[in-house]
């Protein structure tokens, strides 16, 4: 049975990298951002999250400008960036951290 | 007097980051994308760039989907992005590199 590792804070030696970790999150759910679309006002999001939001009130979550489900604009080079920064990542992690993950308690 | 340094290679051990590091350049002009514009069909460039490259044909330098100056959406996520990347990489290339830089033949 696999279990779910959650994903571990950037290690110190790599703090320089949170701002760049911060930009790619969805500032609806906090994740990584999944299938980005951009607003007219330059404001990205999950296009699930921003599609619920605009259900429910035509403005951006960010800077509350008006905003509608047809000028959404897939961020491609923002999914792009996700999958090569959360590789990166993964593998600087393994590089700083040489000792096995911490077995949870039986 | 100051002298203009080129910007290292990132050292060996950063090189899981050269993908990110590709994805924030401009594909006209190769360098950090600055004052990123985006084309409908989700290309990204340099402002200057797209727009010199559009006053003499009206398509993306990049799929050459039909593109115009009034089509273009700034990025500014990339401009941050290429802000903070920037800073990280030049912080991780001083903690790799602790010798001090070579100095030019006079
Ligand atoms: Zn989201
Ligand atoms: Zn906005
Ligand atoms: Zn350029
Ligand atoms: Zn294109």
């Amino acid at each position: 049975m696999m279990s779910v590792v959650p994903e571990p804070d950037l290690p110190t030696n790599l703090a320089c990298l949170k701002p760049v970790d911060a930009l790619l999150r969805c500032p609806v759910c906090f994740d990584y951002t999944n299938i980005a679309m951009m607003t007219k006002c330059s404001h990205n999001f999950c296009s699930l999250c921003i599609r619920k939001f605009l259900s429910y009130k035509p403005q951006c979550p960010v800077c509350n400008s008006t905003a509608t489900e047809s000028d959404l604009r897939n961020n491609r080079i923002l999914d792009d960036l996700v999958k090569s920064f959360k590789d990166a990542r993964h593998k600087l992690t393994q590089t700083t951290f040489e000792s096995p993950p911490i077995s949870p308690k039986t």
